[in-house]
């Protein structure tokens, strides 16, 4: 398999999803990480790219000089991850898919719609690839429960429950770095939990089921005083399908570290799934005994099976997931590079993001308006 | 301890609860069951009280008759359980208080808040003890979480979620006598799953909380072809405090045996509870390792203390819960009998019946309502 | 169904097992408590009696007097169960028996393999139906899983893991009640844990399995300071069918409640269950995903449903199963009081009760000799 | 942090952990795999070689070769990677050692005692880093109870529990490459399960008390029809503290995936922890109630810290933990290259493989003798 270079904006000296990122690329040797503008101050980019064995003039203190000088090489990196704070996903992505460089970005896509649909247009228009790291849908056993609910082995979908629980800012954080970008509107956008984690429960589900919701009714809570951003936010989904369902997230639920959990309930059979553990899937067929399905056992559809590493039982966690986006962008892009159509993905896409941010306003004009049915596409009326 | 005579109103050949409430009666040895109008045949009811080992002249065929005669006698019994359908449980009870008997009812109440707030009323009137079998507020662990709540070992409330998930409707059921009675709405009320499993949710919330909903935005569900009432319903509610929280129940949900959960996060610590492992409670307290704690293991409240039989490990389950909820009212009505003031009590009153039935109106009314938000007690004003 | 009249040697004032043995008694409705020789002072016999509503004349302070007494009356009980600490089953028991009274022991039988046999000759020679209570043979799962090694479900059966650990005599606990006896050599017998948990894991297993054990290499330990007899026990057993097996049976394990736990693997498919949670079974076949069956749940053989009372998801436990095995004893002994031949039975003999001291006996010896593989049998040869 | 150069001997087209190494020698970005001897045949070699992008001239037909190559370099490895069936361990190890090349070897150590003593002799003429890869050593919540055990948080240690229990082998799988040389004797050594996953559980358990075993009375099994090895392995141990425990290794445990589980019982307090949910750990102190540690989580010593990458909830797995074996090689082979003195390291040794080589023997005498306490230092006397 081909190996391709990969580049990096953001992610330098305390930051958290930069060295995910990392991480990720790195499991399945399919990218170098050679270039990196991992903060905005030059000595410090170049001091930490030194420390990953980066050559200094790949480490930039601009992305936009290293948009530039990237594709001005004989040897540019073949895509670059954004991992900077949400309100620093729009201008440097726009960046570098204008200079011609593919794109893999953290998630939400945006602080706002119209920067979203801003992205969006860019990436039609170039042709170029665009992954967004809703890296849950990496999971073995997320894209095991797709299969099964494309495959029809649920029947029609009755119930989608969803939710995303944290305790990590279930006090005041102020000065923790991590925490303050993520309550500030400027840098997040308008959602707190909102964006940072209910759209990771929100694509899950919408990527399980292959639909998408058609309207949100929201009650968005900020618990802890001085908060700025929702901390806690309560909805239902009406799906296309007639599904019904409801989601919660929250960063004000103590003693849950990282409780993303999935449920769904057709009228044949029903599926959960929870992050904590992510290898096993609980599969119950009415009027049968549930069954225990694990990542690498018997009965696994090829999407599951193609996203395993190692033998069931040895536990694949959040990482191998994150990875398994790389490996896949990898796949993407290499045939993109090589003139080839591109394969058929399970990655998120720039669309994606656009019905991410499309859910986030619907669920903040809902909870404005004490709950009020919203359309999630209502701006394309 | 004084032993009590116990009557039952309900519960003959091919009933559900009936058993329940008699296995949960004889547990503790604190009730001898002596009389019954098991059907309204009174061949049938016989013949029914005489497998149980009743007097011929106890077993009626007709409640009425029941009320009168078991008041004449010298020996009457001590109280009366209401295991009838819904509907058959406003006439009987006001009938039973009007003779001068206690009321064990099953729950909801009745089938309209106009008849609660009537037979809350005649208790009023008469004074007589009046139990709810909301029974899973007997669990130890239950009576557990609530002593904490109550103790500020959470300090504020902020978010309640509670869920009660079933799936033996998740088919058409019609010719099945319990389906039948609960899927009809001039047996069952206004509510199917509403009625059946979402109050009992709704109830565990506000005992365990010690709080009462303000208000609830909801959207109910009928599922399955040709069902009569609801089948699921998903809402939010505002409760007094300012907490704010989700409730789903459903009979839909393939898979789920029993699935009544409660997690209540506070400013200070959390706890988590499943009905399907009663002696197991999950407690968090903020920036510690979650406690694992357990019936009959250390750290118990009195209350709890006193609603477990056995040593930690050798598991009480449902029979037991429900047990706890006649043995206090053994203590209650045996109380009364004696002329003594009520001992304190955490059984379900009148008054619960009453905000269940509250409860039901305004989530039907808020479904109706596209989720509008609706008041609990909209018809008091 | 017939109500059988029971008498109780042992039970009272701050005993464990006599409370759960009336429970058990009570809940299915069959027996009616009318007779005890509760305390061998006999005004502490009649007071303990009053308390349980019983006539004074058939309290006693005095089992002989008691078996004499009630074998006499017009009106005697049906059987009487046997409470006491383990040396005092032998005598009673005999004695009862001699009296023409059935009998309903706890375990261990006696406190030596002649005393057991001595009792099993005496069942033999009288006719009468004797019941050992090894209560967790009454869970309905452990019928399941019976049922389902007799069918062939598993295949020859390979491994046979047993385990029965607790946590509660970690500490030294002079001067509790249950404690002592258990500790002590005099009324316990030749094991401590070995006596008091291991037998139920014997017994557990070679009921599921239908199987006793040829032989035992064992190794004992008193790991408190001062205690007189075992509290943790370790060894392997040689099935007569060829499996091979482990078993563990400690009372020093901190942090397990009441860990009795069986896993069988076969040739084609394995069992696990444990009894903290005791209406789950996980099944798996070879190569297939394994399946968590459920009490009340789909897929159950007749015995387990029949051991069953209410529906999947309201949990059953440890007072459930004890019922069974009264439920059961009641249709032996009424059939025995009719003259009819005995029912079908999956109720523990006093030949299980032989068995259990020849365990018990052969694992004493082992551990003496260094762990030298004995067999069980070793004494009939 | 330096990046060091790792070269592979074994782990070529259709090797399972050859993979293993390459991904966990990977993840966190200390090691460069830059020359491998991947295959017997030097066009495989080069062939696979090429898909993991080296350079052909780094690609070795014979590990001889390549370890004399290597060492004339200027640029030679600074570790090789031993992924070879256990009897390709012992010589080309010797070789790297013999050619100053640093080893990270797979586990059993070597096929035979003799052959293991032979290599800590060399280890320790040579002077150079040597590491034996009992990944499971790696995982953050093993090394927290390493140090809890170590800060003498459970007291005395009384009761240590190990399984490792499979279900893969629970056919005949002859044919299959991965089965057929681990039940040879010729390539396995002496033991089947016992040399693949039984030594595993016991250095997990010398690991984490500090402890190595004096004496084994052993039982093995084959159970499956025409297996040359045991694949069932029950077996008792003597600590040296005095500490007692039961160990089984099984590969015919149908329905388990990989269930490494080590539970430890001391005066004090216990610990358990299951390598299927490796994230988490539950801690009891006597008379309190459990509490369940989590990776990332509150209450952490350093060195559970230290291997842990990611926050609490983002669960990390088996290749984290092999990981962390490959990071902390870096850090011991970098000082030993910068001719610093080596840091304090967790790492298993070159003598844990001679003690693992011991305890097979021991435990074949053990099982040869019917299950006869035998001594794991036998030879030395």
């Amino acid at each position: 398999m081909s190996r391709l270079k990969l580049g990096m904006v953001g992610g330098g000296e305390g930051a958290f999803i930069g060295g995910v990122h990392r991480m990720a690329a790195r499991l399945d040797g399919r990218w170098d990480l050679v270039a990196g503008a991992f903060s905005s101050d030059g000595a410090r980019s170049r001091a930490f790219g030194q420390s990953l064995g980066l050559d200094d003039e790949r480490c930039y203190g601009d992305w936009q000089a290293m948009a530039t000088a990237e594709a001005a090489r004989p040897d540019p990196i073949d895509a670059v991850a954004m991992v900077t704070p949400n309100h620093m996903h729009h201008g440097p992505a726009r960046a570098f898919l204008k200079a011609g460089i593919a794109v893999i970005c953290d998630k939400p896509l945006t602080t706002t719609l119209a920067d979203a649909l801003d992205l969006e247009a860019a990436v039609q228009r170039t042709g170029l690839p665009f992954v967004l790291t809703h890296n849950y849908s990496g999971y073995a056993m997320v894209r095991q429960m797709r299969a099964m609910v494309d495959a029809g082995v649920l029947g029609a979908v009755r119930v989608v429950q969803a939710e995303y629980a944290q305790d990590w800012l279930a006090r005041d954080l102020s000065g923790n770095k991590q925490a303050d970008w993520r309550s500030d509107p400027e840098r997040a956008g308008a959602g707190g939990a909102l964006g940072d984690i209910a759209t990771h429960a929100y694509h899950l589900a919408a990527f399980v089921t292959g639909e998408r919701a058609e309207a949100v009714s929201a009650e968005t809570s900020r618990f802890v005083p001085g908060r700025r951003l929702d901390d806690d936010v309560q909805l239902r989904l009406r799906w296309a399908s007639g599904a019904r369902g409801q989601l919660w997230a929250s960063q004000v639920a103590i003693g849950v570290a990282n409780g993303l959990r999935l449920r769904i309930y057709g009228e044949k059979a029903a599926l959960e799934w929870a992050q904590e553990e992510p290898d096993l899937l609980r599969f119950a067929r009415l009027g049968e005994a549930p069954l225990l399905m694990r990542r690498g056992g018997p009965g696994l559809a090829p999407d599951a099976e193609a996203a395993s590493r190692i033998p069931a039982g040895h536990p694949e966690g959040y990482l191998e997931g994150f990875a398994q986006i790389y490996a896949d962008a990898a796949d993407l892009i290499a045939a993109h590079k090589a003139g080839h159509s591109a394969p058929a993905s399970l990655l998120p896409t720039v669309s994606d993001g656009v019905d991410g941010l499309r859910f986030i306003a619907a669920c903040v004009a809902s909870a404005a308006a004490d709950g009020r049915w919203t359309p999630l596409n209502e701006e394309a009326r």
